[in-house]
């Protein structure tokens, strides 16, 4: 198809990249449903990673094999899918060119005494996996930050040299953050806008609260009068904060939840402009008929 | 022989793999009393390392000699036969071609304060010395786990790209696992699914209890009504976590013990689905003729 | 099967190398139905390289297909098979472990202004693809000679060091060489010494005639009373001048010719003491069933 | 002088080593009183280093001269002269060709706040100052150990390509282990194998006590009734930990002493099949002509 | 043994060279029945490469088998062996550390349009084999000179700082010299001086005649009255020629030729201060006994 006036112009936010990576940023933004409208839904399954495959996997049995979820992503017409190497390599070449796959280069588990995540992948198998993207997760606050950050800038910087794009998550966690700061709608456009200058071409980040964590910050949302008190105007004070809504900046849909509770959500974040969003426990702990179902409601909420 | 079209199905599991990891995978396969039927037992000898020589050899005098295990090994009809450097450098070259071998990147020693494993080759080395695989062990949980990733994350990127496979042995241990939960079902197929996720080859774990360590687990195998009650239950649950049966999982004796036992254990094995065992302190620490003999009876319970 | 004592005699006589490239000579040795005999019957299919598609495969057109080469070579019990980039990479994954390869590293073609090969592939794509060897031509006598033996020589400390074996075809021609000096037996021998001393495992030359080219050499000859006057007398000599019988010197059958001519040949090279034959055009442009059974007619002449 | 038979059987057991490490070791047993008997007396002078000079070379000042030591191991008719780089370099060109060189890659020193030792030469170093080979102190059981083992590693494989013969000094210490414990048999045992393990072609330990420190290994000492009431006994098990006998092992003369304590633990080396010595304090520190007359009586009994 | 003041003396003439070079120059000297006298005598079998098998072996067949010559080498009590890629690798295992070895570097061959030689072997084979010194041969006057001159630049280069040594075989040829000029005083001495020149430790040319070749050379002898008139004197300008006696120069004993004419020539060599010589055809065409004493009287002469 085409690429639309709409893909172009988000195209040409990011030029200072090669035509390679421009490419492949093109390759999630002309695939499946969403194709030319600047919209993403992206499936990341990292969920074994990090909780272990009985909780990722048991709800659905059929999930426990790698297979099922890149012929999910494809039969949902979503943008891309997102794993680690081992769930990568074990399908990658059945579907070779059939969707936009982004490695998972780090992950954390469950298991670990460290909450950090370990780097597990490298450009090499990016390439060689034929993926669109790497995938990077910080956690910015945490005693792991600052390693974090150079670890994915020198990924970044070998990524975009290759012609790849980078997709970043964005989870601020720490030992001066409580629960409620982690997804306070300052940290969370701050993390956003941490990931923009990292490099990020593509952002996730968790949908804000109204809470205000830092105190210095609380001081200037009140006096400025920043919005925060809908979600769609918590996102659209997100997606400011990524350069002015030129960096593309998609949210996670939260917890596994009811049906309703989540068309809810996705429906403030296409109100207040998310680029999309990223869906993986929602849909893959749900029976594949009801997950197929569910994409497609979520599709047709972002279609607009 | 030709390759049997178990094997070939096994193969193609590893589809993103070139042909050189797959035909040394093949070695493994098509090597022994089980060639062909999909099945591997295999000989580890890292005990040396581990305990130091009398409590590894004393007990079988004969098995001081590095010569003596690979004798063994091919004498038995295994699959294969995996040390650490010096043991596999000792003999390499009077059984080139005899028997596929497994070089041991890292080992644990019992005089260590560390708990974690020292790496003691290279890619490169098992080159040269006509190694099949190299075989990694990681602990889940321990406080050495990230480093560990993300140094078999390394080899297994050299290895393939050298045509070699990987065999990882997922031991979870660490501060925060009790003695029970190391071998807890959850956590047995926790760290096979992270072997698999790191892109293992095969996969080692040792034969679960049916004990469940972390509670979030806990409660997700008893709502979704896992069995974990017998022990052919319990390896049809592993086997499944390492991408639904798709990739290589074998499991270890457990502990030096009787005969009984251990066929006992290895028919629950077998039962459960198990792709094989391996097997050292089992073996190599019974006088040659019974250690012979007990294998055959094991080989013969893997052939079904 | 265990390696016979004539197996590890041969690979003794390779004393100077590691024991990855001793596996990789017996998986030659210990394959087929010539396993643990010493003898080797190869399969080598550079002929369309050489000649074009249509002189090489048009009379048994089920060769143009890759496949069709290595199931032939492994349905015959052949040691191995060899072949350009494209040919081995076309099969290398379907046939994964089913017969030992060699990857020949340069060809001529009959396009070419320059009676030169060019270098088409390298160690690291014989590691990938899962090759035992790689494969390399020499035209000593000619004016790329030279240039030749510089390049084997840099790939044959390459493919060592990588625990691979290294078949060297050396066929002398040039401006200075007339047709039946090609074939010379003078000349042929030198050409078996020279790939010994450029450090070749396996030797491949063409059957020598009687004729004598060098003056120098003739004289010698004559003078020290040679046999050369049949040719298992010459097929000895040739075996002998490559370091008195301790490198695998094999045969081709010589040109595309009847069954009966070539068995003579063949004949002649297991009476010299030839290890063995590489058969081309003779198998692969004759009916597959016709080609099995001519190629098992001449592995019991090997068998002897 | 041609090579023993017994020189030949010693280079047999390191199979897998090319033949430029070969003729290294062979230098060594072919060097000096000991030549073609398979036995080593050497002379390190690594005291410099571990505790000053004034401790080294104040009793006997000719010592603070590096020739010094050179001289008195020609002079001595030793196998070899090992030493820190600076020593190395200060005579190697004057004693050029005169008698075998270990270049010292670590150290340990008295200063250090870290009980470890630092590289302090490169195997480059080992070429150009005419080295046959590496010398390297790993302590199992400290803090530093895995350091150390992925450090020699990496130095065994740069020096075995390039070569060299590689000799370790297995001493173990470390916060889990009382002064009893670091010389306790089974702690010397368990320090050989992993020295073998690692790859070593000749091994230092300390003569053991017959103190056992690990109680797991004490048990199986006591069960399996391992001989360790003599020194005699105990050299004999510290061999068969090994490699069955098939690796190198010499011993310290332990700390500085009596001529007649020294002269009692050398016969108890040499009785219980010790393939010799290394002595350093006991010579360097006595005068030149009382250090002569102790060597010679030291050889003498290793000459059996 | 002990170096002698006569070895000491010349190894201080190599004062800018490391240890490693000069311990492997010291091998050479040291060795054999010459040792300590500063005197050499090399067997060289790069004829086989040369001249072909046959006009090499054939008068003496035993020596097809490459052991023969090696042990040809140590039963003569000579001071090294010299050969190609294939002939080291051969026998440098079984004959480890027994005679230091010349690796030759590059080798002609008559079946060669080009009268160039082509690089056969790396500094890293040297080492891997346990040579102590590469071997190189030039052409100066040739077509390839210039080439050859940077070839054995680069090498050499190499080569020391590994600490190996450099063996020039200098031998002028090429369009503007005829037959007589190839060995004229004045060409040969230029030749010597010319591979001084390049680094090499060891020279080797040919006995020259009295002939002289270029016209501004033969001006200067006759007004310098150079005697050249008999055999020791033209020795003595040829070594003059190499720094004034500062380089080793060894000279060939010419063509296959009778024992007394080979010793007329062996005692003008050495009464003219030769350092030795290099025999190859003239010892291993001859039966094994008679070479051996040949090869005896040669080195009687070289005492003096």
């Amino acid at each position: 198809m085409a690429t639309t006036s709409r893909v172009k112009e988000i195209l040409g936010w990011y030029e200072s990249d090669n035509p390679g990576t421009k490419a492949n940023l093109a390759r999630f933004l002309n695939q499946g449903k969403l194709a030319g409208t600047g919209k993403l839904v992206i499936l990341p399954v990292d969920q074994g990673f990090e909780h272990g495959p009985a909780r990722s996997f048991a709800a659905n049995p059929a999930a426990y094999d790698p297979h099922y979820h890149f012929q999910l992503a494809i039969d949902a017409g979503l943008s891309g899918y997102a794993a680690p190497l081992g769930m990568i390599e074990a399908g990658a070449d059945t579907f070779a060119g059939q969707i936009p796959l982004i490695l998972k280069m780090n992950s954390a588990n469950s298991l670990a005494v460290q909450k950090d995540q370990a780097i597990t992948a490298s450009v090499e198998d990016a390439l060689r996996l034929g993926c669109s993207a790497i995938g990077f997760t910080i956690y910015p606050s945490s005693d792991y930050a600052f390693e974090q950050f150079e670890e994915i800038s020198e990924l970044t910087r070998e990524a975009k040299a290759a012609g790849l794009a980078v997709v970043v998550w964005s989870y601020p966690r720490g030992p001066e953050l409580d629960k409620a700061g982690e997804t306070a709608i300052d940290i969370c456009a701050y993390a956003a806008h941490i990931a923009a200058l990292l490099g990020a071409h593509i952002i996730k980040v968790k949908p804000p609260t109204d809470h205000l964590s830092l105190p210095a910050a609380k001081k200037v949302y009140e006096e400025q009068k920043i919005d925060v008190s809908t979600l769609p105007a918590r996102i659209r004070h997100v997606v400011q904060s990524s350069f002015d809504g030129k960096r593309i900046v998609i949210f996670s849909g939260g917890e596994a939840t009811t049906k309703e509770n989540l068309l809810v959500t996705i429906r403030g974040l296409a109100e207040g402009g998310a680029f999309g969003s990223i869906i993986g426990r929602n849909t893959f702990q749900r029976p594949r008929e009801e997950a197929l179902a569910l994409l497609d409601e979520i599709i047709t909420i972002f279609k607009g």
